[in-house]
């Protein structure tokens, strides 16, 4: 049997339109509190393959979502490189020693891949589990956004430690992210030997940069790494996410398969610009999940946009937010399955 | 003798292109510090005329800006309205009681406008020791701008109540909308008529909407606004600037004079769908003003997408960083002035 979702990436014929919710695995979703209590704290839980494949799964039975998503964190890099990780409530992540300089680049590990062991046992779990029509999707963080986190020793509302050292420094950057970029390349790697169907890789701060460094810190990595992988797995879906690059879709462009909207893009504008060249993912702006008839209505305005010929995978424009109703998620992916079955 | 500043608003002919810096008086100039420290905390500085024009006539004394703008807040609207404001250090402003339901709209003080009396006192102090050729800019947050921070109860990540307001309960949303509108509007026209030349309307977070929402709870409160302002006051040049907005510049209209462009949406971008209907102003990345190198080569990218004919005013495209070296901005002032002499 097929995989809807797999074949949705390559815009083959499918049933209906796909949908999958980007942390969809979470704290909205009783199940997952349950685990996470059991687990203790979020990088225990991320480490343990049984209680990470477990909920790694659950969206899959709860919601009847088509793909599942490794249960991880894109943070696990920097961990593996030897960085000093905490989880701090209602602060994020936060790391004890930021990367200021070159010689804190030289002192990351190599190889953080060999240490990520915990993810791959997920995955082999979460593979034997799953539903042969469900795929299983693995992921990674992009050299950018991790590269902000390592920089600034977290979040920030500014980012002006990282932008810094672009305009200041950039050689200092690129190194680093070299450095990211063969991680991440040997990690995907890994994750795909050990059964992820597809890839996805989040640049969440990709909107911190301005056009012309979007493009060289950035997406030149991007590209790097999707051609990296398409070369040596062609039949596994690489899809981009890249948040607030709305402005200048013109200059997206490489060898993947689905480009993630942001719920903040326009996703007759996307399809304008994009549509043609790779399949669409998204977009629903995530707090339209607070209400049932919100979701109605976005669901509604979107397959206007998309149609249910092959080309779009539903989705959420940005990640599940902590506190809204698990029905609607629910909703969510009956009404989509619904109202695009051919 | 004319105003610089003026004259480029309406897209008359100027000797250069004119520049001032969104949240030019502040931390990164010396002698401001200095004068922070004799009023104590930011609010007190905000409410102290004698300091605050003091604070506000700095960047045109040191930098040699063509225009100043009022120092003050844009929650010192809510402030009058009775909210309780602190600014609390590394996580900026805190309203204790935020605003929850149509009860807590009920609540606020009608004619905030009547309590800001400091603001036009500082207005007519500014406008006694400005040189004659330099304008003085007064301001206000947006109405949806203004909500988020009521209703949130300061600063977000994710904007989550408020969107959830959106979503679940728009009426309540649009009555504290619209109360702010009357204030705002007759906040302004008292900036008007204490000697103000022009007016700025901030919604900085325009962008945590998607489109339909931003037209509905900020957009068409702005186009409001404007309309009421430019009836009154047509010579008073109005400037809109709007966060986030970039993906979807086809849907910006009104009666104002001036669009001014955020550093993440490409200005030739802007030009193309806007320069035509409103002078652009902007939109220099302000992590820029780390290098010396890195102004100058964003200011040799900007005018050349901009020219030097009338139809610019050169600006960041966000808020002045408060640790950039004030020897930068100076250099960016005068290279823009060097650069775009006709």
């Amino acid at each position: 049997m097929g995989k809807v979702f797999i074949d949705a990436c390559f815009r083959k014929e499918t049933p209906y339109t796909p949908i999958w919710l980007m942390r969809q695995a979470g704290r909205y979703l009783p199940q997952y509190k349950e685990v996470r209590e059991k687990a203790g704290d979020f990088l225990t839980l991320c480490k343990n393959p049984e209680l990470a494949a477990k909920v790694t799964l659950q969206p899959v039975e709860i919601l009847g979502v088509d793909a599942a998503i490794l249960f991880s964190d894109i943070l696990v890099i920097p961990l593996e490189m030897g960085m000093d990780l905490s989880f701090q409530k209602g602060e994020g992540p936060v790391f004890k020693n930021p990367i200021r300089d070159m010689d804190d680049v030289d002192r990351l590990y190599d190889f953080p891949e060999e240490r990520l062991t915990y993810v791959y046992e997920t995955i082999k779990l979460v593979k034997k589990e799953l539903p042969k029509d469900k795929a299983l999707i693995g992921f990674s963080g992009a050299p950018w956004t991790l590269a902000t986190y390592m920089i600034e020793g977290g979040s920030s509302k500014t980012f002006s430690t990282v932008k810094k050292m672009v305009y200041t420094d950039p050689d200092f950057v690129h190194a680093l992210l070299i450095k990211l970029t063969e991680a991440i390349k040997a990690y995907l790697i890994k994750q795909i030997e050990s059964g992820a169907d597809a890839i996805q890789i989040f640049d969440s701060w990709a909107g911190v940069l301005e056009k012309s460094r979007f493009l060289d810190f950035s997406w030149e990595y991007l590209i790097d790494i999707a051609e990296f992988l398409k070369d040596r797995y062609p039949k596994v879906p690489i899809i981009l996410f890249a948040k607030g690059v709305g402005g200048y879709l013109n200059e997206i462009k490489g060898r993947f398969d689905v480009f993630s909207v942001d719920w903040a893009t326009p996703l007759e504008i996307a399809k304008e610009k994009l549509g043609k060249k790779y399949v669409l993912q998204g977009n629903l702006e995530p707090a339209r999940l607070y209400s049932k008839e919100a979701v109605r209505e976005g669901v509604e305005e979107i397959i206007e946009v998309m149609g249910t010929k092959p080309g779009h995978i539903f989705n959420l424009g940005h990640g599940m937010l902590p506190d809204v109703d698990f029905e609607n998620a629910k909703y969510l992916v009956e009404l989509v399955h619904d109202l695009t079955r051919r």
